[in-house]
């Protein structure tokens, strides 16, 4: 383990955070809030801290796999506890673990809060809040790539470990030059998303903010009654549209733009992606016709939650918690699936999913005429059986955290549709559950330990499991 | 697809049920019922059946894989077709979809029951109930190889297909040999178990037939109260050590026997097996002491629970669905365990899950240093990473089953812990759920979907899954 080179990439990673610490504080000015020391005393004390350690230059600048995993890992742990402290300055009640778990889930684009009455934070922390969403939402690790002076194979190790995704798109042969492309598109669909909620009269700050949220698929709303709040069916579809958008893979906004549409849509992913969203979306329309006793209504209500909880981003129309079990099961399976490889949504993705399915399949076709060995296609090229077999036991593993976690939060005597739906919606990072922790909740009911373990999940589910779990590996701490 | 053969085999098969039935139609003579003629109108049918195409022999004999798939699919499907027919001619209230479920609970060894009050019931149809678990213990397939005629190589097709568990243990060299003992095993436990419940001063017909439940690790119980009826803690401890020693796999019984206790000692999967009974029980007791007030009452409460959910037995001596939620997460987590492989349990068998969490720690490993490539070891010998993807796969689909079920179950708006814990238990041929479908209670009052759902999860769960699912695959239906 090369230790100086990780703390010397960690170090530029602090500076880098501390920066983005200074928007809220004009924020805080802005709006003459007296909070605004809460942003500048940890942003100032970080910056000098960086700055003195400035000369700390590693001799040896190789790094493997393992260190690129450390990295990731630590980073997304550093970057919380040092973004959970504008909360905890801000006096608004929260204990350290309460704003740390605030962070955690901006970060991992979460977006379940402890907050119990959102609407009463000042603008700045909202604004910080959502800023987590959209900083979290391309990942620390794209982010921490284009810092990272080294732009050679190497960093692919870090970049397979942070992108959400089982594989890293090969857009162009300099990885800094990827990066720069795909924040280029993040932040030109931002802009779109705000101008066309600014079109819908949404206020400003709302707009801005909620575009963060959405754009990191995070799901942080600043009204208690989260995109509700706005009556208004243009924005609930522009937002819904818009989840979804920001649930594709980013590789393919890049195949249209340079090469052709066409090649981007010949995605198999893309297909399964947007079929799952019809599907639920009809069945869960015709399975709250009964409640709303209106066609638009129910598909309006359906597609909205659809894209939200399939995207992970959590934001909410209506309270699906009074919806038919029918409706809330699609929903939890949603949740299960997440958005596709390289986008800036949680959960499984599709592709691990459609692999699932063709690997199941294949078991099926050996089973009836063994001699047959198919390998198995996606986007008609055949997969390694190794990747296949990989994501296998990425499922296993996902389950197996999950179990422990339905298992310690059950100790808080949590009712099981709560405790399974809490786990679920952290570990794949979607936000609000059943029950409660249903829509329009506030987590801040739950004991420490729950906090601790929800945490965990958010975490381990955004950094796709491993390199939190490695983390508990004796030997990845190993000198040598 | 060899029809003609596959008749051949079904036809010795329905024979066979149909001798089976003479058995509760004797208990039916001795205690004078009127339902004679339920079993008696069934089982004669079958045999002229049965006799009059006794001359229908194939003139190819040749099997392969998927003609012993259909074999066994069919098998199952057809003996609880015919098992039902005494509980529908019986004249006790049940359609005979509710019959077919009782059938299809009894073979599968679920012991999941529709009948409302079952102290009401004829002594022939609690004997035939209980008689079912027992048969399905075993498995329709050793009692298939048993009558089929070649006794060649093939057959290890079918018998991959039944045996519960990943691997055919290879014991003798001759397949009928080898049901032969596994049968004299089975039914000397059996008697002995028997002799034992008659000691505790359990009634004779009552010690028969828990008898038969435990052995086939089915739980059906001829009690309202299941085991909580007989009040006695010698009774309690005879059927929990008996539900464990049911649920370890029968090849280390003969390993015992012929070689040395020592080399069954050596087991992986067995250490495995008793370690999660220990810890599990252990956890509940101190769980449940609140409850209780009793650290021996716990203790008792807890073990028989342990013991009857990772057996997929069933029994209950107190109503768990009454105990703190750590606890029924425990018994649910417990449900997909299972027993060994080669027992009579069902569950994933504790030999995948070793195999499971063995490739989960490759995983990491490889991650931290990717050319240290491991071969997963069960008792000391290497596994073919075929076999580990095929596990792997086995997790996926039962999960998607699983999915698919709680999906149709929650159109008949049962709450969601129900609604699950119903499939898991079906799939897992365990019996007893959460809340509606908790301990103690019938099943009775679910829609005939949701009846149908059931049916199909304890057969696929039972048949371990592949089976069931290639009766839906057109290439098995092909001629050539």
């Amino acid at each position: 383990m090369n230790y100086t080179m990780v703390f010397f990439i960690l170090r530029k990673f602090i500076g880098m955070t501390a920066i983005l610490m200074l928007l809220p504080l004009l924020v805080s000015v802005i709006y003459g809030e007296a909070n605004f020391w809460a942003f500048l005393v940890p942003s100032l004390t970080l910056l000098l801290l960086s700055f003195a350690t400035r000369k700390m230059k590693p001799k040896n600048t190789t790094i493997y796999a393992k260190e690129g995993y450390l990295i990731v890992a630590l980073a997304w742990l550093i970057v919380s506890l040092i973004g959970a402290l504008p909360y905890y300055l801000s006096n608004v009640g929260l204990s350290y673990l309460h704003s740390l778990f605030e962070a955690v889930s901006g970060f991992t684009t979460t977006g379940s809060s402890v907050l119990a009455n959102v609407e009463t934070m000042p603008y700045s922390l909202l604004f910080w809040r959502s800023f987590t969403n959209w900083i979290g939402g391309m990942g620390v690790l794209v982010f921490l790539l284009a810092i990272l002076p080294q732009t050679n194979s190497r960093s692919v190790h870090v970049m397979r470990a942070e992108m959400t995704g089982h594989q890293v798109g090969k857009l162009v042969s300099k990885v800094k030059n990827t990066v720069i492309i795909l924040y280029g598109i993040y932040i030109l669909m931002t802009l779109v998303l705000i101008g066309l909620l600014l079109l819908g009269r949404m206020p400003l700050f709302d707009s801005i903010v909620t575009a963060f949220a959405t754009a990191g698929t995070g799901g942080f709303a600043i009204k208690n009654l989260s995109i509700a709040f706005y009556r208004s069916p243009y924005i609930e579809t522009i937002i819904g549209i818009f989840m979804i958008l920001f649930g594709i893979n980013f590789n393919l906004y890049f195949l249209a733009f340079t090469a052709h549409i066409k090649n981007a849509l010949k995605s198999e992913e893309l297909w399964w992606y947007l079929g799952i969203i019809l599907v639920s979306t009809v069945a869960i329309a015709c399975n709250i016709y009964s409640t709303y006793q209106n066609a638009v209504q129910s598909l309006r209500y359906g597609f909205f939650q659809v894209s939200s909880i399939i995207t992970t981003t959590g934001f909410t129309t209506a309270d699906y918690n009074l919806w038919p079990n029918f409706s809330k099961t699609i929903l939890v399976l949603l949740m299960f699936v997440g958005g596709m490889a390289g986008s800036t949504a949680g959960g499984l993705k599709v592709s691990r999913l459609v692999i699932l399915v063709k690997s199941m399949l294949r078991e099926v076709r050996t089973l009836i005429s063994p001699r047959s060995v198919k390998v198995i296609k996606l986007d008609g090229q055949g997969l390694n059986d190794r990747v296949v077999s990989d994501v296998n036991i990425y499922f296993f593993t996902l389950m197996v955290l999950l179990a422990f976690s339905v298992l310690l939060l059950s100790l808080d005597n949590l009712d099981l549709v709560t405790a399974f739906t809490a786990a679920v919606t952290s570990i794949n990072n979607v936000g609000p559950g059943l029950n409660g922790v249903g829509p329009f909740k506030s987590l801040d009911g739950l004991s420490n330990l729950s906090l601790l373990v929800l945490i965990f999940d958010m975490l381990v589910g955004r950094l796709e499991i491993f390199p939190i779990i490695m983390l508990f590996s004796p030997s990845i701490w190993k000198k040598k």
